[in-house]
């Protein structure tokens, strides 16, 4: 590490997801700071409202924003599109498919993908929902379903297109079999010939005893309600043991099924592993209460990449919240350490409650000890997702589809994109 | 043919562009027909704006509607997502991916393809604009393009990436060029740090003497100077005879660019050869005054497929306006003969104009014997376009961000998506 007193020192961000992003924002205006943020992809996503692009309820760029335009006025901060490929702490560099990185402060933020539990074979069958492009696939596999079933030469070849699974019943997995349902009963209703979409069914898979771990019995019971009210059929301590083209062995049962998504788990980024420190069984990285890798002061892991522990010894939850909350810690923490200060503060997760959707008018929300069902939760969720939505024109055209969609109920971005768009069937 | 009398008759309409649409519109009104629509895709497509989704500036699903939200209320329209792969005039029916399909009266209108002149292996470097999945792999190349740059080791590196090539000075052409110029020069001006997006180079390719043949020589003039004064380089009398990935060659001169654009050529749909009929050079199938085609009453063909001579003998244009008035008139003329018509119309073409657009703010316009350029001009493009667009959805959420992107020049769809995000040099 050069002198703190030296001119300018370069702090490099892996990752511009909300830690990435949220760090990079506090330290864009720090002088004495050099800002290089490498990701992947060209933008930042806001992953909760990821589950609408693949509803066809938004549009990709509503909740995207290129990362160069955060950061345009800012002259000391670079973004480059590349893949880091390995860390190097004791040579403090990152070797990256864009070149060599040196750093002097490294903050690693590379997130985390979807985990088939030793069945990487099943992804193919069952995609899950990290990007924009996952998201898309999902809604062309989706709406396809509903053509294909029109297409149905004889009333029993409806039912395995007309069948969704879903497999994990956490916020993302009942979030897609609510806006499955709806859907179905609602947007499409008079849209086919031949098939009655609400004939849909909608299966949800949960290892677990509970849909929404972590929420009140209350809430829970409610949201099961609820989904039932949309026909999806909720299956509890149903462990998945076969997923292929045709549908998945859940149990004892054999499900026909077109359509398969998976919800169920996720593994953090595989970067962890080469700093050389303690991880967790998952691969998330054990970090110092001030969020730096032991013997390591000038690395710092956030978002679902690092293992932090709140006050109970458990560690906290891979959600976006707690990304942001450590990004903007890191960035203040640096800011503070560049100015002089001596010493580092420790992270503490400030709790602002949770929340998930299930359909129109439907959600559930539990902060501190506030507990809110029905239509109170949804429009506590609406406006959540809205303020803390990235962008000032996402905002906007957000609130516009939203306002839309629920007048008319319509889904206005169902296209069906994609090279792959033949049917199965198809020569 | 049935008897005019019988109960129903059943109408299939093969291909949903402006001329299938707007002849199902009519048709689905009346009570004695059944109506399928056939099409590749599930969407309705206003290709007038594609080239502004493949410019960063509009969504896909902004131009685009799902075919079946246009006949929810209809009992009597079908729709059907497939491919048609033959025509059996004299069996009445039309083989699809979905099964075959009898007709008692055909409306052909498959539309048109990129051609590249015996070259097909250029259309993986020079990819062209018909649909919404070129569009975005057009968006994903020219972003792609001024990223790599960024990373370029040398000055020298520079200048491959950030050539822009477009093939064909058309309406198309001259669009695209524009655009990549404004975009350079305004919305990416900031946000790069290694490299001036100002240092773009546009080359505009035209093998005949001038571009937007067609329009008065005063707005080629217009144009030329537009075009200009935005980067763009202008060469008329061009031939290229060789692309591949690292450019093109154009006379007798190579140019080094990373992306080319095609926008110099379309065949009509294969599906017009097989009628067994007379058709034009290019393939298109030269119809009766009445639309239909020769011996086959009961077949109409319209939009980019048909060959239709104005009043001087000459082929109308393959545009938006003939292939919607086409797609009426034969809508109107069956109406008519269902009910009892004994004799047809003849189709007449009312012109009413034609429009280029440059750039924010430049267009220009001939409209009978008024000529229209610069701000005139283009208020007149975006009123008729947003009048024309297909859709009231569309209409509201396109005017919006047009009205965003005039007051702020961002580009907010700038998104780079797709499995192939990777760099060349990427390992």
């Amino acid at each position: 590490m050069k002198s703190k007193h030296d001119s300018v020192l370069h702090v490099v961000i892996a990752g511009a997801g909300f830690a990435g992003l949220n760090a990079a924002k506090v330290l864009a205006r720090e002088r004495k700071v050099r800002l290089t943020i490498i990701d992947r992809t060209n933008h930042h996503l806001f992953q909760p409202l990821l589950y609408q692009v693949s509803m066809a309820e938004l549009n990709p760029s509503d909740i995207a924003t290129p990362i160069r335009a955060f950061f345009r006025r800012r002259k000391n901060v670079e973004v480059v599109m590349g893949e880091v490929t390995r860390v190097d702490p004791d040579a403090r560099c990152l070797h990256t498919t864009a070149g060599l990185l040196e750093y002097d402060y490294l903050v690693l933020a590379t997130g985390s993908r979807h985990m088939y539990f030793g069945h990487d074979e099943w992804e193919a069958f069952a995609p899950g929902l990290k990007t924009l492009e996952q998201a898309t696939e999902i809604r062309r596999r989706v709406l396809l379903a509903f053509e294909k079933a029109e297409r149905a030469a004889s009333p029993e070849a409806l039912s395995q297109p007309l069948t969704f699974v879903i497999v994990g019943g956490g916020p993302t997995g009942v979030e897609l079999a609510g806006a499955i349902g709806e859907m179905a009963r609602h947007s499409l209703r008079r849209e086919f010939r031949k098939i009655d979409p609400r004939a849909t069914r909608v299966i949800l898979l949960e290892g677990g005893n509970r849909i929404l771990a972590g929420f009140h019995p209350d809430l829970i019971a409610r949201a099961m309600r609820d989904l039932e009210a949309l026909g999806v059929e909720v299956r509890l301590n149903t462990m998945v043991t076969e997923i292929d083209a045709d549908g998945v062995r859940a149990g004892d049962e054999r499900i026909a099924a077109s359509t398969v998504l998976w919800a169920a788990g996720v593994a953090p980024s595989s970067l962890g592993r080469q700093l050389g420190v303690a991880c967790d069984r998952g691969g998330r990285v054990v970090v110092e209460p001030d969020l730096s890798v032991p013997g390591h002061p000038e690395i710092f892991v956030a978002g679902d990449l690092a293992h932090v522990a709140n006050e109970d010894g458990e560690p906290l939850p891979g959600v976006g919240g707690v990304a942001l909350q450590e990004g903007v810690f890191i960035g203040k923490l640096l800011r503070r350490e560049l100015r002089g200060a001596a010493s580092r503060k420790h992270f503490r997760y400030h709790d602002k409650g949770s929340m998930a959707t299930i359909g129109h008018n439907k959600a559930i929300a539990e902060i501190g000890r506030l507990r809110l069902g029905g239509y109170p939760a949804w429009l506590a969720w609406v406006f959540i997702h809205i303020y803390y939505l990235t962008g000032f024109h996402n905002r906007v055209f957000v609130m516009l589809q939203w306002a839309w969609a629920y007048f008319t109920r319509r889904r206005n971005m169902r296209l069906i994109l994609g090279k792959g768009w033949r049917f199965y069937g198809d020569k």
